[in-house]
């Protein structure tokens, strides 16, 4: 089950990802699981996207600078990608094979689900280009913290960077991130992000102590 | 022929390339052409890549930066691209549409040439990437200016970056540009760059002044 197992070429760590929409919790969750694998003796790589990489900095930078004026949306995706190819280069990939639990705030289903969203280039192109990006290296595991867009303008989660863009967008991202799940039940933990804190962080840590005592048995 | 008659969605204008090592002249080349239709009453857009625009030359900043690093290269190959899919969407693709000959000092090809002659990443996918980077915008045609990397070398043409980054990459790289070439003789113009500069120039003008003539009857 682990990256190593999946006959990736990135050793014998575990690659562990939270998606969800902004203000579903994920960096709160990420942080939470981090600390209890460290607590039980696991060295953790804790990171995110995008960003996560002095050249990624400068890539989101660009991306989010208005001085860039109007970026085309190939260009816009291809950036994204390069992040992320960077990110798994230098950060990902390295932990791994050092054996480390790599938890990562959003990885290649946020680019699929926010640029296809946009709608300005095709969802399997956007598919295609970041898993070439990241040279298909798939996470064990990736929780999804799942919340409506109503509600989250309903309990004022995040409610300008939601309303600015459109709350469609934010509908159409939430149904792209669904349906990745759906497509691959056994990679993929669907959560109810407004449930208490502590109990999707117990139900996170059950599936991952799982994950990890199978792959210590792979391992014999 | 033109970009047009090719079913292309951007204009009527016609898209000339001038690509080759470095030191075979592109760039004297595209500026007498240009200047030569300029003469003529034609409006020109004189460009280059990498980095004719302002994202461009941020992403040019960025590869060439030794404070990013060790660039992944899969990551270079995407930055690269993404400078491609900017620089067709704002410079080249409006020119044609406006009906202007756009003159270009290297395109898709020295993509190609130089990511694979790098061996990182593969042909094939580098193509990929490029010809979908620019929404698969076809060159009217392409002006391969063809210097020996052993003549470059004997007669100091940019003898620096030759030798710094080694005699076979470049001829790796001269070997994928004829190879690009013969494979589509129509769109292609190769010419021997250690020709006189004047010569060079007359054979270009004359292949332009064809297709600008088929370009015309074609809208009759």
């Amino acid at each position: 089950m682990t990256a190593a197992a999946a006959g990736d070429p990135a050793g014998g760590g575990l690659f562990v990802v939270f998606e969800g929409g902004d203000g579903a919790g994920k960096s709160t969750q990420a942080a939470l699981l981090a600390r209890r694998l460290e607590a039980h003796g696991r060295t953790v790589c804790q990171t995110f996207e995008p960003g996560h990489s002095a050249v990624g900095r400068q890539i989101r930078r660009l991306v989010l600078d208005p001085a860039s004026g109007d970026i085309a949306p190939r260009a816009e995706a291809l950036l994204y990608a390069a992040d992320k190819a960077q990110h798994v280069h230098q950060v990902v990939r390295p932990a791994l094979e050092r054996g480390e639990v790599v938890v990562s705030d959003r990885y290649v289903d946020s680019m699929i689900a926010y640029q296809g969203a946009g709608r300005a280039v095709e969802l399997d192109q956007v598919a295609d280009l970041a898993w070439w990006a990241v040279g298909r290296l798939r996470p064990d595991l990736t929780v999804l913290l799942d919340v409506s867009v109503d509600q989250a303008v309903a309990t004022k989660v995040a409610p300008d960077r939601i309303e600015q863009a459109g709350l469609d967008f934010h509908r159409r991202v939430r149904d792209h991130l669904l349906a990745l799940a759906a497509a691959d039940p056994e990679r993929y933990l669907v959560l109810d992000g407004r449930q208490p804190i502590d109990a999707i962080a117990q139900t996170v840590a059950q599936r991952v102590d799982r994950l990890l005592a199978q792959s210590a048995l792979s391992e014999l």
